[in-house]
């Protein structure tokens, strides 16, 4: 905790990378772009799964597990998906190695055991999903199919950076099937929201609901809807992603239904995802040169309780702290007693404070003499003296006030980094300064939004849902528009 | 649920695969030996998954996730541990596929996208693991390093079974590190003690503790303990492992840390995991000619309400059932009621005795009237009937009454299938006929070992802690023995 974090404002990127590792949430791996998601990290992580989970639950999903690998043969079914991934896939060709004849002690490749047909480790699961599917579905009655699953995926991306692009992550991937598109279109705009839920009250990040341009629609999809979450530099992120399939992957693995009338249809589909790279944006949006600020509703720590004391006295100090923690604990809220012996105090606050834990606890012995406890927020950095009869109530109120705080502060950031511009001129402007989301009309076609990508860095991050129409000239060609789009720098 | 199942008594093994692919457990995928685990399944999985992650997390251990991939030079740094899975071990050598030139729509490996070291897919995670835990232990101060892992796995068997043994599986492995080899080996024995308490007091499984000899030893561990439980049809099956591993991975990875005096030393390790093959243990372990038998700890559904009713007054008698359904719930009770009116009442029975479902309550208008719940269970199969008035407080005792009976009648199975014998003779005749654990003095080479084993296919499953001393001699050899071995035929 010795060496200071580098600050956001002079270096951002190298900021995220350090507080990512010193606040032990993940770290580069001997594996080329692949990282280990160390506990503290991997704790926040199980908190998102947790509750996102019952979220799916709650919506009708049931968990099930498909096979890492998918047969070349099934994974290029689906031509545009194939294509998308083709060019990042990790391909397994050989199931043995050997002892090396020429190098003592060492393995190689055994060139007998070459594999008849190669397997992908999957990029995505629609392939091996969908080729499962069309044995499970027959009828009208084994429909809606809601299936999610929690797992792992390789996508050989050639310039990764911890949580927000590496070449394993972990994901929870939806894929579901129905017996019309207005159903698979519900769906998929349900699960939108659940994403869009979760982000917003669980992550404390305010998202724009949108839905992608077909340069950045998911390869095999329909429509792509996404949510998007602005970085405190400016830049968005894609948070979460859900996919109208329509009928392609059902045709691709011939996957057909009976109606109820006795016809024979193929079904819809949807799919959807969320990954670790909510890590990335969780640190993103809110965390600061100090260290992370998690919000309470994600913290695996909501609650530090350092000891201040005299030398000889921490155990009885101890002792005395000992309600309080319960207390809390019986509140339902995850407390840790910093008890080591061997930390001065303000070597443990800024531990705490490198590690995000919403609120602090420092105890002495003459504060309960007097009745009170010095309670600092780790995302205002107040303090204040609050009476210890009325504490479990007062740090339960205190978290959702911290939890509401991150999110309205995050809103605010937004909100000060959206704005309307009606020319390329001022889009530059805008981009090039304070940053953000710029919403321009343009004229709807791939050239133009390439051409600004090019240009500018930009891309179409989404047509946002609570957009409205509205007549307007694109800001490159001059063509009319019948509404803005959202544009960022991205992640 | 028209169909039959195949009989226990006439084809074990038909009857066991039929069984978990009916009922909706598991199934073969488009992949090799590589299995889909269907939402029923998984629904069980995760039980045991929630119930063991408890366990690990009150012994003070934290999840983290390491890489999917080993780099071949990792991977082969721990020699035994190398040679012994690099037999059975998926390789990834390319990064991309590309379009065939030779084959229209088609895709192929991209020649020029060869990895310069090859990747192995994890078989198990010492290599990758140790190789990361050199950067966390420096000091005595970072040790015990205690962390586990949720995982998948790939180990290329040829002979492939649902749940037993299939080329990729989920598992946890523990992964830890200590100051000295009596804590290490504490740890060991600590994690086989969970694993047992597992296996006995939620699967209602009871397994023998012990240790394996060095034929049947973890490749790289100094020393492997397991739990071994006995299937229905007397073979053994092992539910979990605890390797002591010494120094082995710390030397092979040069993991040290500083002690107390200012010494340099290399840790002591352990590592421990059960996987998806506890699936098969519990349906072969309890289940039945008419389906799974299902403990009510792990049961998914642990009571399925099944509303008996004339042709259009389902709607009403589903009224008067709800209050029984949300009683049940609110004491925690798992609950479905079955309210297709597709389905006759004989039809859903069986299905719910397929899937294994604890408790099943046939509810009609006249029971309601005259206050009584007919109520079967699926493990003696008796009916009777209970008072609505106390009906959730018998439920809730009447589970516990069969997780126990459960687990009794496993137990009472087991002690009628262990025989201590006195010569090889014997020992045949055993394994011949009723099977189990057989009980004999061996003397203790590796030679007599692989010798039993050619000429009866029994394995030592392992010494048993708890099989005392006894002066013996070797039923093969007759050369002096001072104890017994559980020798089995086994999955
Ligand atoms: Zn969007
Ligand atoms: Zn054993």
């Amino acid at each position: 905790m010795s060496k200071q974090l580098p600050k956001r404002s002079e270096d951002y990127s190298l900021w995220y990378n350090e507080l990512v590792k010193r606040a032990g949430l993940a770290e580069n791996s001997a594996v080329r772009g692949c990282m280990v998601i160390k506990p503290y990290g991997y704790a926040i992580w199980e908190k998102m799964q947790r509750t996102l989970d019952d979220m799916f639950k709650r919506t009708g999903h049931q968990n099930a597990y498909f096979p890492l690998f998918v047969p070349k043969s099934l994974f290029e079914a689906e031509e545009k998906n194939a294509e998308g991934f083709a060019k990042e896939c990790a391909v397994v060709t050989h199931y043995r190695l050997q002892t090396d004849p020429d190098n003592a002690g060492k393995l190689r490749v055994d060139p007998n055991a070459k594999l008849e047909e190669e397997l992908v480790v999957r990029p995505t699961s629609e392939a091996i999903i969908w080729s499962t599917y069309k044995g499970w579905i027959q009828s009208y009655r084994d429909l809606p199919l809601l299936i999610n699953q929690w797992a792992n995926v390789v996508r050989w991306e050639m310039r990764t950076r911890l949580f927000l692009r590496t070449a394993e992550f972990l994901w929870q991937e939806g894929h579901t099937a129905h017996a019309t598109d207005a159903e698979a279109l519900a769906e998929t705009r349900q699960m939108l929201d659940v994403y869009a839920e979760f982000a917003e009250e669980h992550l404390a990040l305010p998202v724009v609901k949108g839905v992608k341009t077909e340069n950045e629609r998911f390869a095999g999809a329909v429509e792509t809807y996404c949510i998007e979450g602005l970085m405190q530099d400016g830049k968005a992120l894609q948070a979460g992603t859900s996919h109208f399939l329509g009928q392609n992957f059902a045709k691709a693995f011939d996957v057909k239904f009976q109606t109820k009338d006795g016809g024979l249809e193929h079904v819809w589909g949807t799919s959807w995802g969320v990954s670790t790279r909510l890590m990335g944006a969780l640190v993103m949006a809110h965390s600061d040169d100090e260290g992370l600020v998690l919000p309470p509703k994600l913290a695996p720590i909501q609650v530090v309780i350092v000891p201040i004391y005299k030398t000889g006295q921490l155990d009885e100090l101890l002792e005395r702290i000992r309600p309080i923690q319960m207390g809390l604990i019986a509140r339902g809220i995850s407390v840790k007693v910093d008890d080591r012996d061997t930390e001065r105090p303000g070597f443990k606050f800024a531990e705490w404070e490198l590690k995000g834990v919403p609120v602090r606890l420092a105890v002495g012995a003459r504060d309960l003499d007097s009745g009170t406890v010095e309670v600092a927020r780790r995302d205002t950095k107040e303090k204040m003296n609050l009476p210890l009869a009325d504490i479990v109530n007062s740090i339960d109120q205190l978290l959702q006030d911290i939890q509401q705080n991150i999110y309205r502060k995050a809103l605010r950031f937004r909100e000060e980094h959206t704005t309307r511009v009606e020319s390329y001129e001022e889009f530059k402007q805008v981009l090039d300064g304070k940053g953000g989301f710029v919403l321009a009309h343009y004229d709807g076609t791939s050239e133009t939004e390439e051409r600004i990508k090019e240009e500018t860095k930009a891309t179409i991050r989404c047509l946002a849902l609570a957009e409205p129409a509205e007549e307007g000239v694109c800001i490159v060609t001059g063509k009319p528009s019948t509404r803005r789009a959202h544009f960022a720098r991205a992640y």
